[in-house]
C-alpha cells in the first residue's frame, strides 16, 4: 500500500494473522506498538520472544509448563487422589480460576472425533490410565467440552477406567443468571435430568 | 494465576496493554503464539522490532516513513501544488486507500483543542505554512475530523492561510448506503446546505 512503510506493513501482516483480528484491528494495533513510547514494544516483544522459548508442555499433566513437571503437578499440598482431566492446557487455566479445585489435571490434547482424523491414540489416554495407578487416583473427573466429541471423549474415559477409580462429570444445566426463555430444549432437558433436591 | 506459567502470564499482560484487547482476548493471543508453529511467532517478533527500530515521522510531511523523507513526499509523479492537511499519520493511509488522491500529504499531529491543551504551535502548522510557497502549493484540502477540535482546526488555517492559496475542505454530509432517519440533525442540515445540482 502506498503511504504504509514496508515494516509496518509486514507488522499488520503478522499480526492479521492472529485469530480474530482482522486487517482493521492489526492496523490499528501495529499504528499503537509503533507510536507508543518505545519501552512498550520493547516489553511486547520481550515477552513474546520468553514465552515462545520457555512454554513447554508438563511431561506429567500436559498443561503448559517452563519446567520439565509444571507447577501444579509439582504442589504436594495439591490433592494427588483427584484428578481433572480436560481438552486443551487452557481449560486448565478456565478451571484453576473458576472452580476453586484442589486436585490434579491431565490434559487429552483434544476430543475423540472420528469423522476429523482423532482417535484415541492421538489423545493422551494412555498416559492417563498410567496415571491412575502410579499417582493413587481415587476419582476421574472428565470436565471435556459438553459437545458431542467432549460428552463422547468422556463416554470412552469412563469405559476405560471402571472398575480403577471413580469417574465423574460436571453438572450440565442452565447458566446461572440465565433466563429459561434463551436456553435451548438439549440444556433444559439435563438441567431437568440433573435436578437436585432442594426440600 | 496458579497453572499458568511466567512468561505466559508476562505475554499476557503485555498484549492485554494493547487498545482494545482485554484480558480475554490477550490469553487467547497469548496461548495461539504459544502453541503456533515457532515460526509464525518468530515472524511477529521480527515483524515488531523492525516496525520499531524502523519506522520514524518523515521530515517534511511527518507521516510514518522508514527514511528522512517517505516515499510519497519523495514521489516526484504526485502532484505538489495539492497538499492533504491530516490530524495524524494514519488518516494519510486512510486517505491513500479510499480517495484516490494524487497530491501530497501534511501531518498536523493533532488537532486544536484548547480545553485539552493543544495550541497552535503544538502543530505542524509553521512548517504547513513554510511549505506553501517552498513548494508551490495551490490548494490545502483541510480533512481534519469533522469534530469540533478539527473544524476549529480547518478554520484555523483557511485564516492562516487566506490569499496565500485556495483552502477546501472535503464535504460533511450523509453516509453512502446509510437511511436518513438514522443520521443526526447536523448532519442533516450538513448534507443541506452542501445540497449539489442533479439538473
Amino acid at each position: 500500500m502506498q503511504g504504509m512503510p514496508d515494516s509496518l506493513e509486514r507488522l499488520v501482516t503478522e499480526l492479521a494473522r492472529l485469530p480474530g483480528i482482522g486487517r482493521r484491528t492489526a492496523q490499528r494495533l501495529a499504528v499503537h506498538i509503533v507510536r507508543a513510547d518505545s519501552q512498550q514494544s520493547i516489553q511486547l516483544a520481550r515477552a513474546l520472544d520468553a514465552a515462545r522459548e520457555r512454554i513447554v508442555r508438563c511431561g506429567r499433566c500436559f498443561g503448559f509448563s517452563e519446567t520439565p513437571i509444571c507447577g501444579i503437578c509439582s504442589d504436594q499440598r495439591r490433592d494427588a487422589s483427584l484428578l481433572c482431566v480436560v481438552e486443551e492446557p487452557t481449560d486448565v487455566l478456565l478451571v484453576e480460576r473458576i472452580a476453586g479445585f484442589h486436585g490434579r489435571y491431565h490434559v487429552l490434547g483434544g476430543a475423540l472425533s472420528p469423522l476429523e482424523g482423532v482417535d484415541p491414540e492421538d489423545l493422551t489416554l494412555a498416559q492417563l490410565t498410567n496415571r491412575i495407578e502410579a499417582e493413587g487416583v481415587l476419582e476421574v473427573v472428565v470436565a471435556t467440552n459438553p459437545t458431542m466429541s467432549g460428552e463422547a471423549t468422556a463416554s470412552y474415559i469412563a469405559d476405560m477406567l471402571r472398575g480403577r477409580c471413580r469417574v465423574t462429570r460436571p453438572a450440565s444445566g442452565l447458566p446461572v443468571g440465565s433466563d429459561m426463555e434463551q436456553a435451548d430444549e438439549l440444556t433444559i432437558g439435563r438441567a431437568f435430568s440433573g435436578r437436585r433436591d432442594l426440600a
